[in-house]
């Protein structure tokens, strides 16, 4: 399954107590992530501004975290896609974001 | 500003009540499209992403149709990034969205 | 799949365009609502409530509509289930949905 | 009950179907709408703010009516607390709630 | 009042610094849970996936622990809830929530 | 700018990473708490009610201290507002607040 980092330990549970649950996750995980026309990468940015702009700090680190690992996310093009949380979501879950991103 | 059709005729109200506010979201708005490294296309892509997920629809479809109609966006790439949208935000925010998508 | 009237139109667009995304779905949702220990009824009073906490009118009204037509569930048991969402969730939700109902 | 224009009709299928609930939301809005330090109007301006900030169409327009009407609260003073909620909630929130505004 | 490990620490302050508050809140909250048809049972595993699908951390772990310690809610039973979740509210509410669980 | 205890840490780092858009961002807080009519104070309860209705506990607790701190509001002042919280929001939002607010 793509994006391992992200779901992390939760996941494990998933797998362990409702392998059936599991499965499903795993199949649309890797069927949403590989876009017809867009790539990982662009679909990678748009989960991470939509736990951000949902003010889900710790999905957003996961999701940052694994995006900059795996895909080769830079900070800069984080920074990019945090703007629009801004402007949609307000100041304090930018302000959030930043300070997530800056720890990383 | 970018991005007029999306704001349509509320930000004309705003401009003409507010134009002291008007001026820093049309400058907020320039600036956060303008990425530094991204291209205003992905912006505009996260964009719609986040009022899918947060169920806005008539932002929503604002958003998509005026990353049609400005930026070329297709049909595909939405339906592309809905797809996150599902994995992060649950079905009936996707339904919804796809829904949307069909009709424009 | 379970749960046909809930969808409605949104889910045929999905089918059409995205049969791989559908066939997730149609799994996730047989899957979940067929609950190891719970009931369908349960569950489905369950969704009613997430949707109508959340204020998605829409989303909310064709829950309601399906639990009665599918399951026999009473406009009681989902007042019941309201009571629920005005705790956690706040008035303006619950009469909201309340209002839904009462017109079904 | 205080700020009966704003549950409006809804508000009477609660007072009809579950008369205990009603009593007790009732109660809970004379409570809180008699602030033991700030007044009634101050409290309104604050209950605009949620609404707004949340997205939720139709109880800003509610409450906003009700606002004006009841308690003499002019557009400028709306305008100012919709300010805040651009700063917490972003454009589309603010945008929409200014367009609700003008129509009043 | 039902429900008291919900509420913990922060209903104790209620009650101290506004009591009149809660009494509203403890009247609500019995009224709402004695359901006119449904079980106190399910209206709990009605609150825990109403907190769960907002990602409320907190009230999902205090809630699940009341339904459990109160009453003799299985994990099984909430899992079979949670699967609602993962439907209606995306993967990362729903995976949250299955890690929450394992915990308790 | 105003409220700079509310932004505190996360904001120096937007500063530094983006000063264009740390710029609008504090032309924007500033225009905002300026209302026209409104006090900044009733501005400042405004901003703590919206994000104690989000559930946001960080952002609570900042603008709770930021607003005592800078504007000498009390607590008696701020739980009036919550009031207005739990009505519109539900009990978990409003006793989370109260909770904070107490241990200022």
């Amino acid at each position: 399954m793509k994006n391992k980092v992200f779901y992390g330990e939760g996941i494990k549970v998933v797998k362990e107590q409702r392998p059936d649950v599991y499965e499903i996750i795993a199949k649309l995980n890797d069927t949403v992530y590989s876009g017809k026309v867009l790539d990982y990468k662009t679909l990678k940015l748009v989960a991470i501004a939509i736990v951000a702009a949902k003010c889900d700090e710790k999905a957003t680190e996961k999701q940052m975290k694994s995006g900059m690992k795996e895909l080769g996310i830079t900070k800069e093009e984080i920074m990019d896609v945090l703007g629009i949380v801004l402007l949609t979501s307000g100041v304090p879950a930018y302000v959030k974001a930043m300070k997530i991103l800056e720890k990383l």
